[in-house]
């Protein structure tokens, strides 16, 4: 197997769930580091035996505001490595440290403290990830240059910004535009609004199936049930974009930052959109906050000479989760919000034929709408790596390659998936992928609308919002 | 077994899927009748081994405008009995024809010619069970005292305004109020106001599970599959109460008949409401149209002398079907509203332990909401009856009780089954149904609501609509 890169120091893993058991194998798989200067630290023992098999330290404890500061002291100094797979532990509070220590960083999604994503005292806007996004932001500008995080950098948040800017490239080749890869933010943004980009779903669909079935009580996934939850529980956010013609009733604009999103004043767990996979065609899926909705719409926005937005597209997550898991989100929402007393991930129960289907759907292009990502069986998923499901490995092969991006780029600073190179992340990925594929299709959703009632509709702009949201 | 009553004449039994295939072998034990004088009319061989195992004569045909007359008229005469248990045959024609031919005749719901529930060229108003139920009055009144047809008594309508009855009995009972069985309409009624009843959910939860699980493409159910997704592209109806602060911003009213329900201008399959199963506590169902919602606010109506209503109880639907018929009513939704390609009923592949719980959630009494109902497993209802689940003889045991009760009334012209006596009909029912219990409840669909959101509530009236049903 190739080492893409050494990593001469120690790498401490923090949390040891579903993404970091399946992570492992990967990492001592492309990185050239010794299992004895790898250690976990998790608050639970779900993963010891994984460890064991490994031969590398595992630690049961969890990090708390009091402890991390110590603790990160003792394992992480120049040239070490955090990768942070956790739930509930400040992912700034960690960037900050690893700077202060010299220690490269990557993480999946940008978490608070316990709490931050349900905490009654809060407002929705500030539970938002735009308002934790817009701390991140903060941080790297107060950080500046320095020892490389990347921060957001799983499968989503992550892959699908690289995803998003291979199917531009596509789509201005199926076009007859320009199709030289731009080497600018401001490049990038040029091309989505020369091509017309309206709207950026991230369409998700999974699905895998376990034995035994789910029972009542149980809330049933293929990844983490705490992380899902969490961001099912705050507010729906979107990119918002310049073509919309109206604010939902119950989208709320931040009153700080770069304005790049909204949210709904309602949670992603009872927030079902109308998107579009190429195996199945038109689903609903779940309007789940995502921190990639509002950065791609910060990213791809054209500004004026006076730095007014001239454009931006609409951004969201529209994910149609395993079937085990609809139903968990059926009877969640039956309790108003309060989790089964049991939860169980999906891994090796799951039968064989399921699929993660996971892209970009881009709509706006004269030729159509264009789906671009990664169509993953579990039975690839299981020949190409241990310890992870279909689900899993989009997530952690991800992780893996922003690694190596950090290793080879250990300066950077704190980054964006959107600011890391596409070309390496995909040529480190692709093999973990599946079938990655493009698709076009003539769906909008006005397709097949008002048949038997009618309903309040845009006709002059299909792309609106209004017409992709479920009520 | 006891033979409950006997029919000397010829049966006809039109459609014979899960329902028909159930009521068959209940027929033959409870009701004085040999199997040479029956005849089956079906549109497809579903059944026919069924039919073949116990000796019946079985036609295969469809039974349209243009042969109806015909087919009745070869098969029916005075004192012969038609029980329809089809879809897409409209009962009214049928009754009208059976009571020219002296017949006797049984349904579960009051079913259209093909296409009546769907048919664009409609007004929801038109296509709503409401409509239906005022062709049906207005029949009982054209046609006046005569041979008995008794409609819509299956499980639900049907036994449900039975469990009703009872269940106000037990309110009373519990209240120290007058518990004396009425014996008229408005006896009734009176009784019902007494004790302040606002809300009558038909609060239904089927946790019966198959396998295989649901594949892609498919519908599954517990029973007809094109019975509930008729009912569940019509119009929402609810019986439309008098303590009901607001009309709901979807309600309309309809402007012709009795008046005792609205709809609402989305379907059925898209509707959500809170209620409360005693083996869950608080679930979300589906507001799906029922001819039960519509006739129990009827009959249950208090006038003053003038005619003018002076109390009506709200009476919906709250219909949580089994795992595999959510998912596939969220799939069914994600195609806006076209049926999936395959259907399948549960029937031998159910696993044991699932549960039929069905019955009537009573809100507003002094001392708290009652619900009370059967609680029916797989298990019973195998050890019960052959060729029937939890969910089919819930309906079946009510329509055999139905024909005895029509046996035994054979002149009481077209009824409704709020004006068949309930004693009669728990008398023949309750071997079959399981559990028959009754449980107190403080719940309240204001429970644990706005702990993350702010919400559009009615604080000052807790059985308002519009704190029941989801957004």
């Amino acid at each position: 197997m190739t080492k893409h890169a050494a990593l001469p120091g120690r790498l401490l893993m923090l949390g040891f769930g579903s993404i970091g058991q399946g992570v492992l194998p990967l990492i001592l798989r492309h990185i050239d580091i010794t299992p004895d200067r790898i250690t976990i630290i998790s608050p639970d023992d779900a993963g010891k035996a994984v460890a064991d098999e490994y031969g590398v330290t595992f630690l049961k404890m969890a990090l708390t505001r009091e402890n991390y500061v110590g603790e990160l002291e003792a394992r992480l100094g120049q040239g070490d490595f955090l990768c942070n797979v956790s739930v509930e532990v400040s992912s700034l509070a960690l960037i900050r440290k690893c700077r202060e220590l010299g220690a490269l960083y990557v993480d999946t999604c940008i978490e608070p403290w316990p709490g931050g994503y349900t905490d009654p005292d809060l407002s929705p806007s500030q539970r938002s990830n735009y308002a934790l996004r817009e701390t991140a932001l903060a941080l790297k500008r107060e950080l500046g240059a320095g020892s490389t995080a990347v921060i957001a950098h799983g499968a989503n948040p992550g892959l699908v910004s690289h995803f998003l800017k291979v199917a531009l490239l596509d789509i201005a080749k199926a076009s007859g535009v320009d199709a030289t890869r731009p080497d600018s933010r401001e490049g990038w943004a040029a091309l989505a609004q020369a091509l017309d980009v309206k709207v950026v779903h991230i369409a998700e669909r999974d699905t895998q199936k376990g034995e035994p079935a789910k029972a009542r009580g149980e809330f049933v996934n293929t990844w983490s049930v705490n992380g899902f939850v969490g961001e099912g529980c705050q507010p729906s956010e979107l990119g918002w974009g310049t073509h919309e013609p109206e604010m939902p009733p119950e989208g709320r604009r931040h009153d700080f930052g770069c304005d790049s999103a909204i949210y709904l004043m309602r949670p992603g767990a009872g927030t079902r959109v109308r998107t579009w996979v190429p195996s199945e065609g038109p689903i609903h899926g779940w309007l789940v906050t995502h921190n990639e909705s509002i950065s791609i719409a910060d990213y791809f926005t054209v500004r004026d000479e006076a730095g007014a937005v001239v454009y931006r597209p609409t951004s969201h997550y529209a994910y149609h989760p395993c079937d085990e898991a609809v139903l968990s989100l059926h009877e969640f929402a039956g309790k108003n919000w309060e989790l089964q007393p049991s939860v169980r991930i999906l891994m090796n129960e799951i039968q064989p034929g399921g699929v993660d289907e996971l892209g970009v759907l881009i709509n706006g292009p004269a030729k159509g709408s264009y789906w671009y990502g990664s169509q993953l069986t579990i039975d690839e998923a299981r020949e190409l790596a241990p310890h992870n499901n279909a689900t899993s490995l989009q997530v952690t092969v991800s992780v893996l390659a922003a690694m190596i991006w950090a290793i080879e780029n250990p300066t950077a600073g704190l980054v964006e998936p959107e600011e890391v190179d596409e070309r390496r992340i995909m040529e480190i990925s692709t093999p973990y992928l599946g079938t990655m594929a493009g698709y076009w299709t003539n769906w909008t959703p006005l397709q097949d609308r008002e048949t038997l009632f009618p309903e309040d509709l845009d006709r002059s702009e299909p792309w609106a919002f209004k017409n992709i949201i479920v009520h």
